[in-house]
Formats: C-alpha cells, structure tokens, sequence
C-alpha cells in the first residue's frame, strides 16, 4: 500500500426531505448565498421553492443564476463570478448534478481568485504556484443527478466556449473545492430520464474502475470495497430502468456514486484516470455525455492494457462480472469479464461505438494529440497514472472504439 | 435505507513515517500541546523522540503525560486535565492505542467543560443539555494499536477507578471527539504482543459486526462493504501470527481497523451495539481486554437473536464465512458460520468463554442488571438498538458464555 492522506470534510445529509434543512445547514457559513442551477425545471418540480423556503427560514438571503449546462461552460461561471461579486455574497450552493456543482465550484473560486479563473483550469498554467486556487467561498450542494461525484469530491471539470477545434475541456484539483455540506434526496431521481440514468452510472462505475485498475500491489481492502461497490452498482441501476421511483434502490445508486469519487476507494493505490482524460478530449470537440463516452472506452481501453497487469484485471473478470474462474486460460476469463461488461452498458442502453453516436475516425488522431500535448506542440506526455499510454496507444484505442 | 448524516472531518495519513511530520500536521491549531502516552515503551523504541523532534522541528512546545492503562481510568484524565490547565496547552495529542486516543479525548473535552467531565460519561447524566460536551481542544493521534478505531471516531470510553461491585466502564459521544488529525504507520505494529494482535482484530470485526447485523431492509452498499472489510480482516490477520513484520499485511489491518469504526460503513442502517455495551460492563468488573470480552460475547449473541433476522445472519455464514449456501437448511447454514467464526477467533488464540478468563457464573445477573440499568434502581432499559434484548435474555447470553 502506498502513503496517502484522506480528508473528507463535507458533511453527506442523505434521505427523504433532507433538502428542507438546507437553510440550516448552511447558516453557519452562509449569509447571502449564490444559488446556482441548470435548467428551469427545477422550479417546476417543486425543488426550488423548497430551497428557497429553507433558505428564508433561516433568514439567508439568495441571488439565483440559472443556465448550467452539460459539459458546463466558463462563460457561465464568469457571469456567475461577476454576479456573486456585485451582490457581495458570501457563499455558493449548487442545485443540480456534476455540471452544476462543479460550476459552483469554480465561481466560488474565483470570487477570491487574482485574475481569470480559466488559468486555474488551464493545463498550461493550472500547475503553476499562481495558477493554484489558494481559496474559496464556502460550497453547499443538493445533489439532483448521481452521477459525477463532485457533491463529496475535490475536483471541478470546467470546458471553454469553443466547443470547435480549439476546445478545452479540462479540470481543476483543490482541497478548496470539497463541500462544506451535501444534501441527497434519492427522491429527486425519479424524474430523471434513462439516459441520465445510463450515463451516471457509467461515470460513477468510471470513477471505481480508473482507481480499481492499479498496479500497486497489495491493495486488499480498497480491492474488496471496490469490488462489492462495483456488485452493487451493477445489481440496482437496471432495476431503475423499470422502477424509477424505487426509492431503496435509487438510495443505492445514490450513496455508490458519492463513495465513488469521495477516495476512500482509492486510498492508498496508483489510479489511472487515463479514460477520464481521453473523454474529456472526446467530449470538449463532440459534446456528447461524459458517461457515453467512458462506456465506449472502458472496455476498449481495458483490451488494451490488460496484459500489463493480468491479474487486477482477472480479479475483475471473477470478483465484479461473476465470470467462473478455476483452471480456465486467464486471458479468456479476462476477456469473458470486458464482454460481460460491455453487455452491462448496452442493457443500460449505453453506447457501444463511437460510431453510435455520429463521430468518424476523422479527427481520434487530434484527440490523442490533444490529450497528450503534441497538439499544443509540447513534449509528449504519457496519459494514465497506472498505465501511461503515449499518442499512438490512445490513437489505436480510439480506433477500436469506432 | 434511513436518512443520515456522515461526517469525518478528520484528516488521515497514512504510511511508513508519516509520525515524523505530526509538527506540521498540528501546527494550524497547535503551539503547545498535551503529549498523552500509556506505557513507556514509546520512549525505549524512538516514537517518542521522533514524535518530539517533529513538534521542535515546527516550533511547538509540548508537555508529556504518560501511564494512560487499558479501560483507561477517569482519574488520569483528571490529572491530564489539572496538567493541560496549568500549563495552558491548545491541543491534545494521543501516541498510542484506544485507551490513550480516548483519554485524549477526554482531556480536550474537560479542559473546556463546566464542572467534572465524569458528567459527560455518566449514564445517568450524559444525555442532559448540562451532561454533553459542547466543546474541546483540538485532537490530534498517532495510533500504536489498530483495534479501537478511535483515531477517526466520535467515540470515547472511560472507566471509573474502582473495579470492584461499583465499577462503572462507560463512553461519550461528540462531534467535538473527531481528532483533527490521525496518523497511521502500520511498522509501529510489528512489535505487538500477538494477544494485543488477536483483541485489535476482534475488536475491529465487532465495530463492523454491530453495524452489520441490522434490522434495516436493503442496505446493499453498506452490507457489500461490511462483508468485504471483514473478509479482508479475516484473511490478514493469522498472516501477522507468523510474519510480524508484514508492512503490506498490517496496512490493510490498520486501514481496515479505522474504516470499521469511521461509520462509512454503518450509514443509513440502525447497529445494534448491545454487545459492546454488554462486554463494558464485564470489562469493568474484572478487567479482561475489550476485544477478548467481544469475541467470546458475539457468536452466542449471534446464537441467541438469529431468529429476529434470518437473512442477514444467512448472509453473513455465505458471504463472509464462506458456508456453501444453496438448498440447505437456512438456519445450518447460519449456525455453521457462528461456529466458523467462533474457530477463527481460536486460530488467533481468543478465548470463547468466560472460564478461559477465571470469570466464574456468580456475577452474571449482577452484569445484566447493571447493562440495562435493573442495578441502580432504574427502569429496565433494554439494550442493542437492532435488538433490543432486556436483563433475563443479556442473563441467558452471559450464562451461554461461560
């Protein structure tokens, strides 16, 4: 096991009518509160008068900003700053899903930034002792989609506005960024559409698997708690396909994708997030859901790296997909456990090719250069913490998902 | 699944010589600080002067207090107490197991608390609005023992001085418990006495057992988690009886350790805790070590309720005890698992009854009347939260161990 450090100082409020409590919740840090969201259905379902009732209750004053999309935009997150700026708030909570915490993220950021925000993101700069987000506004967030994790995570996924061959889809890493309070309301999921379904549970899965596929060895404990998150995931989500409003079962769902990305699966172990990665780059020039596109490259991806560390990936194949292990070559039983997997994504009505989803092998060799620097004519850098991968090797992977 | 709240604000770190930055770690919160310590062991093996040496390095002062014992007594808190007033200390730091971790906790509580802190213990008081610990210094740990889990726990248990008929063995509970920061680094296990090895472990297995053994319907996560923590446990652990100074194997003990009484594993699902409670009081009247009270209390409390709850007694013999489940006979299945699990605490050298202890039948009702409070003239209170279970049947528990 490697050293490592855990610190988790979001306080998770999960259940029925939790959200009601928001006011209170958040009334030791908050005054006057950004309240920020995605689409206007949330005034439609209820959710927000709930909020806003919570909020006036505890005598906390709003300034509410709308429009978070998918793939979220900085141009939002600018007129989210300059807004939280000129009413002097205090405090950011985010209702919605990733894009709308993870927006919230960096406006509470960048309210006490120096300069553009942009650069804290931007991998040019994000590294540097003057990109860093030194600090930040106190975040709350009520969770409307499980899917990315942001809700109890450290990290902020923002893309520029150039959604053309210039643009960036890229992430900020900041102890600032956790939550001081998260409130899930599994309630909230039942409206959601099987697609966003699909897709969050893809990315939570992605979240597990990018810290699962270590090459650290000894890694026992985050191994089996991976492992049964994995069986739980993957037990519950098709049940929702035909119960939406199961609310045990979306509870499941719902807790998997906050333990997901919070890291106590990944304490201690090398993760790769290489897919992660070359996603973002599929989706900054596509737009397609983050949660597609990792469930095209999951399998593709796992194909190619396997025989690097055989037996992370057959302890996969038995322990996660049931496949039946004994004195079978090990390479079919791994193989058997990624066929198994892709199956899963397309019960779940997930993408299977690139192709699915309108995009042609014409620029996946932009997309690996881009993901490796050579784009941007830097040195080429090796993608993927566990296993890095170079420009060809993510070019050949990404023909492989056509 | 219930509603729930999860907080853990404490930091962890983890690893091969993380105790020598404990300076820096503190430093935020800390200028001078309470050293607590139980035997003085730490000062022959170099903890105690890396740990000193730390602290200078980052410009704290310190004041050393030692002999905190096992079932740590409330008249060395006092005197942590009196020591940390006069010398007027910020923060409290713990070197060492459960015991010394609690101490601290009790320090740091009564340093700030009006009147004697043996009110926020006392059952008879501790649940008052003047009982509860309202505030504390800040805590911080460096743990010698994984057992107690107190380094990332709310928890703290303290003795009474006298262990005679009116011992008392009691415990507070407090957000203000959590240490601020907990340092772990598995090689200041390689020098533990094996029966220290064989009550940590069984005290660790019994912080996920009480939480594990709900009456909660659908908790897949928390259940998938708890079976695969305490599978993980149950494989490492007689690997240490042999190999004492197996870091990879103490990492997934220590890890584990912390993360069966952290409560990520106990969310959203009523624990029961009556034999905790239950062993309290056995290991205050004849002070037998926690973790071997436990072991031989657990599988004949198993014995005694699996009826209430069939399925998650089942499920615990198949999943985590490895009995072939399929169409056998539902309860021999499950009393196959007790008595597997009753021979694993053998292999690491536990007792299973109270004999092996010289702890004769004569006190058993005296026992079950003081748990459910019958012997200070209080109405029966009967304990375990899953399992509420009243004097006659604590009685019939105690006899089957002895």
């Amino acid at each position: 096991m490697l050293n490592f450090k855990l610190s988790l100082p979001t306080k998770l409020v999960f259940g029925k009518d939790e959200h009601k409590n928001v006011g209170k919740l958040i009334s030791p840090f908050a005054k006057k509160v950004l309240l920020l969201y995605g689409s206007e259905r949330i005034k439609g379902n209820g959710i927000f008068d709930d909020v806003t009732a919570s909020l006036k209750g505890s005598g906390i004053e709003f300034v509410a900003l709308g429009g978070v999309v998918a793939n979220p935009r900085i141009s939002l997150v600018y007129k989210g700053i300059e807004l939280a700026k000129q009413e002097g708030v205090d405090s950011v909570l985010a209702v919605g899903g990733g894009s709308v915490i993870d927006s919230a993220k960096a406006i509470a950021a960048g309210v006490l930034y120096e300069g553009d925000i942009w650069r804290a993101f931007n991998p040019e700069t994000r590294f540097t002792p003057e990109g860093r987000v030194k600090k930040a506004l106190p975040i709350a967030a009520i969770l409307t989609i499980p899917a990315a994790g942001s809700e109890m995570s450290n990290v902020s996924v923002v893309s520029d506005d150039m959604i053309d061959d210039r643009g960036l889809k890229t992430l900020a890493e900041s102890e600032f960024f956790m939550p001081r309070v998260s409130i899930i309301n599994p309630e909230f999921f039942f409206t959601l559409p099987k697609d966003q379904l699909a897709n969050g549970v893809s990315d939570m899965m992605a979240h597990v698997m990018e810290r699962y596929f270590t090459v650290t060895p000894r890694t026992d404990l985050t191994d089996a708690l991976s492992e049964a998150t994995l069986r739980v995931i993957m037990k519950n989500a098709p049940i929702l396909l035909d119960n939406p409003t199961d609310y045990d079962t979306w509870c499941e769902i719902g807790l998997a994708g906050t333990m997901a990305h919070n890291n106590v699966l990944g304490v201690g172990r090398l993760a790769d997030f290489g897919c992660h990665n070359m996603e973002h780059e599929i989706s900054a020039l596509y737009d397609i859901p983050h949660g597609a596109g990792l469930a095209i490259l999951f399998p593709n991806w796992m194909r190619y790296v396997y025989k690097e560390h055989i037996d992370i990936f057959l302890q996969f194949a038995v322990n996660v997909m049931g496949v039946e292990g004994g004195f079978r070559d090990k390479e079919s039983v791994i193989l058997e456990g990624i066929n198994k997997l892709s199956r899963f994504y397309r019960t779940l009505g997930l993408p299977q090719t690139l192709g699915e989803l309108g995009i042609d092998g014409s620029r996946v060799r932009e997309m690996a250069e881009r993901l490796t620097g050579v784009a941007y004519g830097n040195e080429e850098f090796r993608h993927g913490f566990a296993y890095p991968l170079g420009t060809d090797e993510w070019e050949k992977i990404l023909e492989s998902c056509l």
